[in-house]
């Protein structure tokens, strides 16, 4: 099968699952770069980039040769072109908070490691409210899809990509998400047992990291396993 | 005249005033409540709110009585509703390279202030890189606009916005932007001139803030002054 996209991203889900999530269900053909094939085309010189980037995810879509940086231009650039984007207001604005959602559990991409204070303050209120906000979008749904049709459309995979991938990369908060977002907790699971997502999950290579990598990847899986001990 | 929108937001230039230039380059009539009605509905619940949000800034468009909030999906509605979207993928990818760059230059939204160290690191690095790549983007306008027609589109206002407001409220920074980005620079400063945008720029309130507020503001200018004694 001829590939239609080459995703550039690194080698962990975080904020690559929302668009590998979009191109499954889209049943797309794509592949990804190595590492090194990744951070050598963040360091180039702007001028030599296919386009100027400053970070990942990029995406090369063949067919056009066209290259497009910012997850949410990507993934709204796939639904337009898959017949997923059925509310572009809701589903553009879903892209943006889960960029949020992401700096936020990362304390500004790992700016700084988490210290528990601030962390016990992130998890008593910012990320449930944002896990609140999500599920009184998500309750809309009911038993079917915010895009109105019979498979999920791009705000019901990007909650899913967001909040399936966080709460089962990072367990602990799988109870978090149960409790505050019941609804979101359902459209998340049905999201992520989607064929061809769950083929995805289940050939994911976990090493070495399992959620958003490096130091930081360090730090929350600390922090989760002090509020476990207490 | 009755009001098309009211825009929610800080009163302060920096991320508003991105849909700020859009709404007047459309010639939509928008007003803004002050800051403690601001305030009173980022803290609302989430279940009370118009639509679940975790800052603004947040459009309430009259006609439809539909709230929207992330501005990168606020811009891109206002650019579909009046003519001003010419290129989705570039609008929106230029939307969130605005709202990455208006993270870093607040040292993640004030999450720390800036030491002299990591200061002088971003304006001799990231910040350059940014101006360089967004020079080579709007160099293909030449004497026109990205939007291929005869007056600015969402890409143009978008850059205008970003890249004038920073560097009219922080004027140290101009010297860089011309030295790193010529092009840009002339973009923006032709999108700054457009007449509505003229207006607004003039009747402005700079006080108390001049351009993001709060301490990170005091923090900015503090590494500005530093580095012109040096």
């Amino acid at each position: 099968m001829s590939l239609d996209y080459t995703l550039y991203y690194w080698p962990i889900p975080f904020r690559g699952h929302i668009p590998r999530f979009v191109l499954a269900e889209a049943g797309a053909a794509w592949d990804e770069p190595g590492f090194d094939e990744m951070l050598a085309l963040k360091e180039a010189d702007p001028l030599d980039q296919p386009t100027p980037f400053m970070g990942p995810p990029l995406l090369h879509h063949h067919a056009s040769d066209t290259w497009l940086s910012q997850m949410p231009a990507i993934t709204m650039a796939l639904g337009r072109r898959h017949g997923l984007c059925h509310d572009p207001d809701l589903d553009l604005r879903l892209a943006c908070d889960a960029s949020d959602v992401l700096l936020e559990i990362t304390n500004s991409h790992g700016a700084q490691m988490w210290d528990p204070d601030d962390w016990a303050a992130f998890r008593a209120d910012r990320l449930p409210r944002w896990m609140r906000m999500h599920d009184r979008i998500a309750a809309e749904a009911g038993d079917g899809w915010l895009s109105g049709t019979d498979a999920p459309g791009l705000a019901d995979l990007t909650l899913g990509a967001l909040w399936h991938t966080m709460t089962d990369r990072l367990p602990p908060l799988r109870a978090d998400l149960d409790a505050h977002a019941p609804a979101l907790a359902d459209l998340a699971d049905r999201v992520a047992a989607r064929p061809a997502i769950a083929d995805l999950r289940a050939r994911w290579d976990d090493s070495p990291w399992r959620y958003c990598g490096g130091q930081i990847e360090a730090s929350i899986l600390d922090m989760l396993e002090r509020d476990d001990r207490q």
